[in-house]
């Protein structure tokens, strides 16, 4: 009893001796937490330079004001990587209404889809014919959608736990409905927003004609969510409606941009090369808070918090911000090639495209080794509450870069509420909120300096 | 090599198959995602009613509206129990204002302290004393206290990662400094809101004057940050600047109110109760809808989970939503007397009072036997990213019901925006999530149902 009584003592006055890992983790979180600079930078990026669509001049904005900030840091190096990018511009806001019967109409919230063509300049009205999926076009034949606008409706499933798996499900009619829509003979095609809210706001995003002819190319519009139910509403009660949509935007010649990257050269192994980026480019309705300016603040931020905290990285850490990634991923292609001229030696890649929400942790593309080896650093991210570990996406603008040796990874936050926001005109910097942002930029700084100092496993 | 590729295709085709507690937790969720009351609910109790001080107009009307919605989804049993609760009344909006030289003055955002006295008829104003603490009290004394106001100026720690754990280290300057500072012959208290962030909203919040008696109370009153920040710097440059403030709260007579109360009967162990309840007032400012409408609509709907998806509960399952949680505890103190008079047998009781955001997990007040059987059930709770079953706070209103033997849980939401909202305006609905709410009811409902079929352990 006595003896018990001794070592109960001994337990209660001498707390663990903190590893360096735990100390150097805490230092970062602490760090983030109270001296960030993220939150600031994405103010400044949402609200004084808005919606940075490729080839615009807030993209260009957006360039410079990145660089002048990575200068700033006192890195060893900071440069501009030109790349080629496709400009397409929206025009005039666009404009839609359901017809019930001649001259009765109801306007309804519209945006046009990215790389979308123009309708006519006087707008196009058409039938509608609605559709679940890219199969009922098959199923529905030339003979029902031949001079109609296909309504794509098939909602984001919300029966699954992470919303990008609804997107991931979902999205192939708006990324192809046009497409195969126009083999049929459609003339247009308007498609359910992508987001799992009922709500006003339409939501862009890409869209790809393929093979598909000019001449053949037939307009895309999202339509909001709550406009969807409307017009799926109004076509079972009378088929014979008429939608009308007028949208004038267009695709202009290729213009010069830039990817964005700073590094900290590795004192030891320079030559591996530990990556970490997110994407400058967003779509233009929002200010892209959340879709990309999160993850490029974040970014930046990896390389402050590990200069702030006095860690001297064995590697060489380098953050890119990635031009272009919306609409063409020219950015992340070119950073690859180059990295491929030079023969680069990237170890490790973590992209941050996810939102700047409350982290809870990171999926891998990897080896089973190296997957387990991140998942036996669990216990150090367990005070913060970062907790998922697992096989899964790591971001697009860092894929091109997968050969299968590379550690690819993405942060992963709290997915609810992204794809309340993505892509539309509520992508805005009042709806990020600082804890959340800091939180995900020190879970991805204590990643880094994890992967840095023990590197990954061959 | 033939082997290998017979048994890989084995575990292609053949998926796991789901236990009945994988099957049952499934359906759970997907009503709730699918089908789910708690937001529609929410939205008549925050939009409808609004904010819910015990007392008042509004507090009638969520009981009388919750006992309704409880009354359609054909329980066994649906009741309101009486209770005595103070009411205490804001009266006309509180103004205030720095006043850096005669007739130079600056408004600054304000609101009374729940409980708080009102300051004199035409205001009060009086040179300020900043402190970090109620132990500064005792060093700046006497002397250079009496006469002045209070201004309690020590911001919520944003170190930690547990935003409740930095409102536990600040929030005694709410609670006891009016108390405290009239001992030294304070005339008034101002308290910065207990929030992370900087703006403009103060935020309410319960206070005591604990033995003092009536004609020795002081008004208190909470600053917005922003507030608190400029007050701060301004006594920098002038020590010597006054501070007006004006407020008419007053507190009433005692009125009548009830816990509403619904359950579905156990049908082989009726005696054994498990508990899962929110309360139902709210301060005034906003309209209650985190703190704790949220917690209301998901105690509501374990109910009608667990009815949708056809489960026959063998215990008894209480939902219970408190009156008086934020200014008395009235309803939860009365709970427990009734549950003692009848000797009701709690086995589990569960309370969400921690805003309607994404569910992390649950923090547990009971034997290490017990916790290690919650956290047996962990992998049920991980497709659904549930991670969290530490010892911890479980909530104020069951807590009376703590007997050494009942499990005590706790909802454990992200918790990052909480304090963002908490007590201010601004806790309104357009900032709860639909899907982190339902996400939280079927966390919820997954643990009721898990106790219901496994009991706890001796």
């Amino acid at each position: 009893m006595k003896k018990i009584c001794v070592l109960f003592f001994f337990t209660c006055i001498v707390a663990p001796a903190q590893t360096e890992d735990e100390q150097q983790i805490k230092r970062i979180y602490e760090t983030a937490l109270t001296q960030g600079s993220a939150y600031n930078w994405l103010k400044h990026l949402s609200n004084q330079i808005g919606g940075r669509l490729s080839g615009s001049v807030q993209a260009q904005q957006a360039v410079d004001f990145t660089k002048t900030q990575l200068d700033m840091l006192g890195l060893d190096r900071v440069w501009l990587q030109p790349v080629m990018v496709p400009k397409w511009v929206r025009g005039t806001p666009e404009f839609a209404y359901i017809e019930t019967t001649p001259g009765i109409t109801t306007n309804v919230p519209i945006c046009a889809l990215g790389g979308s063509v123009a309708t006519p300049l006087g707008g196009l009205k058409a039938n509608v014919v609605e559709v679940k999926s890219l199969e009922d076009l098959k199923v529905f034949g030339e003979e029902r959608i031949k001079g109609k606008i296909v309504f794509f409706n098939r909602p984001m499933d919300p029966k699954l736990i992470d919303t990008f798996e609804s997107y991931s499900g979902s999205v192939d009619q708006r990324n192809n409905g046009a497409e195969e829509a126009a083999k049929y003979g459609a003339v247009g095609v308007i498609v359910r927003s992508m987001t799992l809210r009922l709500d006003d706001f339409p939501h862009t995003g890409a869209m790809s004609y393929g093979e598909t002819a000019l001449e053949n190319r037939i307009p895309a519009a999202a339509i909001s969510t709550n406009g969807a139910e409307l017009l799926s509403t109004t076509l079972k009660l009378n088929p014979n409606i008429k939608f009308y949509f007028k949208q004038n935007c267009r695709q202009e010649e290729d213009v010069e941009s830039f990817n964005v990257i700073g590094e900290i050269t590795g004192a030891s192994h320079p030559d591996e090369i530990i990556l970490v980026g997110g994407h400058l480019d967003s779509w233009d309705l929002g200010d892209g808070s959340h879709d990309d300016g999160a993850g490029c603040v974040q970014s930046m931020e990896v390389l402050r918090l590990l200069k702030v905290t006095g860690y001297k990285p064995k590697r060489t850490i380098r953050t890119v911000l990635f031009m272009n990634e919306e609409n063409g991923l020219h950015g992340g292609n070119k950073y690859k090639e180059t990295a491929q001229e030079k023969n680069e030696n990237h170890i490790f890649a973590l992209e941050s495209d996810s939102g700047g929400f409350s982290p809870r942790g990171f999926s891998f593309e990897s080896s089973d080794a190296n997957l387990r080896q991140a998942q036996s650093w669990a216990p150090l991210f367990k005070p913060y509450l970062i907790h998922f570990f697992e096989l899964g996406y790591s971001g697009a603008d860092i894929r091109p870069l997968n050969n299968g040796e590379t550690v690819m990874a993405g942060l992963r936050p709290d997915s609810q509420r992204y794809f309340d926001h993505h892509h539309a005109e509520n992508d805005t910097f009042e709806h990020v909120n600082k804890r959340e942002l800091e939180l995900g930029a020190a879970a991805m700084t204590s990643l880094v300096y994890l992967f840095d100092k023990y590197g990954t496993v061959d």
